[in-house]
């Protein structure tokens, strides 16, 4: 017998067991098939309304939702706002009782504090889906990435990814890690050493600094964006000096199994994290990552809206 | 018989009869159960187009109208945009003219001058809600808090509503005078000598300075946002002289009527307007006032609908 | 047998034939009946996602085909966002496939760049639909003006059509002399000499400075707004002095047709291109403009999906 869903929420992979993961990839399967319709849409949401909570700006991740919300025929109310440095905890719980007086039932929300989302969730009765959250989770980021590698690949237990780049702050590789070990993968970090963040072993993942030692037996590397614009202490290397030593090229590339699946959470710097022929060649699913997204976010929506009114429902028996 | 609703246009509470009041309120009653069905949602303004022109950043009210005309299954469309201070009266003629050519059906505006909803709802055939315009009225505001109080207290004649705050610069405060008054309740302002214009009593109201004295018979009070951040001149109290000498605190409360009912448009100032205690306390209806705004906007954007299309109709015959 | 529309994209009118161009003005024609409906809704569009992808900000064209594609039954995502000088061309393409990878069906785009639309559109199996691209053109703007001729004089060969103000930085003009002069009228453009882009002539207008000229046997006068805005090098006449030379007046009307007909594209500037009075008088059909723009929208939405489907099926087959 299958696994059900019975979280309201999506925090983070941290919390959640293999099957769980499975059955948000294997639910995400069937919602694929939607966006190849001519009518690219299915009432499974209808009369529901979706708020997207963005603290930061990203247009791809909102718009990544609010096409999911809309072919799952959900309402879509999109907040942009900034975080006061001043009032933080207080004004973001006050915000989310005043969304869920709203009666809405799922708030998407990206954050610029680790924690956002779970403290959110904790405050209010409507779902809480965490469209990333400091440098601590982009779960559905993750969850985009495992299902486009076990649809190239058949299967996740037993691989080997490479994730590249600045380890240290990514909410996208923090995610991957916890989701990738969970279902067996075997995960191998590189970065130059002020970008891989102490103790990161504890994850369970092998850390290089080596990028040709990170491909040579990888069956996938996920190359992760280097934030420059994040870097007020000019402490990252040079951009130059970076993809020298950490860019995928098409001669590394070479060097490794010839199927290696090359992956990007977008949008590239080309030239700094990988050369544009790697972005465009034949082992870049960059944009089948984005395609698969939109099926990845609409199996979330729909699972935690219907557990949340699975749980409703109990309560008011 | 009852009343039926005649205007287009929503502009304010000084113009209604108290039986146009008690229409929205009770129209507003039988939306709000649709807000806590599985899906919610009504066929009533299918085809209908809502625009919400915003010349004011409000996230809170454009939100509560885009989910209350969404449920209503309209088309909404957002507008937000600055007033030039130029052109001023002509820009917004125009500008109105423009959305109407649209064939829309309703605008929803929000407007930092006084008087703009009027001109406006003037200038074109569509039905004009006004969100809030300069220091004049902000009738949903005052509505939902009337449905609210009724709600709560069964009704709204003879009932004792102090509102503490800065009446001189509220519309909130304006709006919710006009409707309790003309509903029977006996209404108190309670503010420092600054914040009560000269002559509001020929509104028909009580004025103290005395934040005991407006709690002590109240059977509920309505607290405004205080709106440092307008106060250009420095004119208001400092915001802890102003807690001590206005802010609702539970002991406060204590010497008031012991169901006595706190209610804030939100958002709240805590520990200005009202202590953390009393905003979350047994009195506080805050919240339920937001889940009733998007009763009483779906009634509004419902009842000038409907009248719009029974105006137009007649026109052509 | 009629023209059927073959095209995935609109990008200009340059490119159309005179069948191609009289097919979307039947087309809009069967369109504008929906939007004075009670229900001004159709099907035509349902499960479709339009993608309102603006790099420069305009309310009232993104607003346009908001409503358009909402009427009919489209999804709709805005996208407003801001031209990094840096990687122009790359990123464009990059947005373009990020945006496509998620299986929308339309992209409607303004761009600052001359070329921008032709570029996204080669470069992505979606439609593409110009809504603006810096001064090269704006046909949907140009296919509502003929529109609201054809609607209002019954044809558009023969007509004599004179477009006033600053030809040499308008797509507006460049679309509109494309789009008139297939379709067999004769255009005559109007302005000072520093407004008229040399070697014109080869468009097949006339030119003239002498705005009573312009005027004295058109059918009917476009004229452009001046976007003093954006003069930086402060090349453009004096408000003052442009109005005395080329502002229409009732004055300038009154020795022309007696049944001219006035177009401006909007947002007038009352006292520079035209007086108040001729802007809301008699011949003045500026709002139809607004109008007639829905449904011109509407027409090219439906047809351009209509094509890129049957082009989609035939690569299936």
């Amino acid at each position: 017998m299958e696994t059900a869903w019975k979280r309201k929420d999506l925090l983070g992979l941290e919390d959640l067991i293999k099957e769980e993961i499975e059955l948000i990839l294997s639910t995400a399967e069937s919602f694929k098939e939607v966006s190849t319709r001519e009518i690219k849409k299915v009432p499974a949401l209808r009369g529901k309304t979706v708020v997207n909570l963005f603290y930061e700006p990203s247009t791809r991740t909102r718009v990544s939702f609010e096409v999911a919300a809309k072919r799952l025929s959900a309402d879509v109310i999109n907040i942009a706002t900034e975080t006061s440095s001043v009032r933080k905890g207080e004004t973001l719980i006050d915000t989310g009782r005043n969304i869920e007086a709203l009666k809405v039932d799922i708030i998407v929300m990206r954050h610029n504090y680790s924690g956002a989302a779970v403290m959110l969730a904790r405050n209010v009765r409507a779902s809480v889906v965490n469209a990333g959250d400091g440098w601590h989770e982009h779960p559905t980021q993750a969850l985009l990435d495992m299902f486009t590698l076990k649809e190239k690949l058949g299967k996740i237990e037993g691989l080997d990814v490479s994730i590249v780049g600045d380890i240290a702050h990514s909410r996208v590789a923090r995610s991957n890690i916890w989701g990738l070990t969970k279902l067996g993968a075997k995960v191998t970090v590189c970065a130059p050493e002020i970008l891989i963040p102490p103790g990161i072993e504890e994850m369970g993942v092998k850390v290089t600094h080596d990028i040709d030692e990170a491909l040579r037996n990888a069956d996938a590397v996920n190359v992760l964006r280097m934030q420059f614009e994040r870097d007020e202490q000019n402490a990252f290397p040079q951009q130059l000096e970076y993809f020298k030593n950490f860019g995928i090229t098409q001669e590394r590339l070479s060097k490794a199994k010839k199927d290696i699946i090359v992956m990007h959470p977008g949008p590239i710097n080309r030239g700094i994290e990988m050369s544009s022929e790697v972005a465009d060649g034949a082992n870049s699913v960059i944009l089948e990552q984005v395609t698969n997204g939109i099926a990845v976010r609409m199996a979330v929506l729909f699972l935690v809206a219907q557990a949340n009114e699975h749980i409703t429902n109990e309560n008011i028996d």
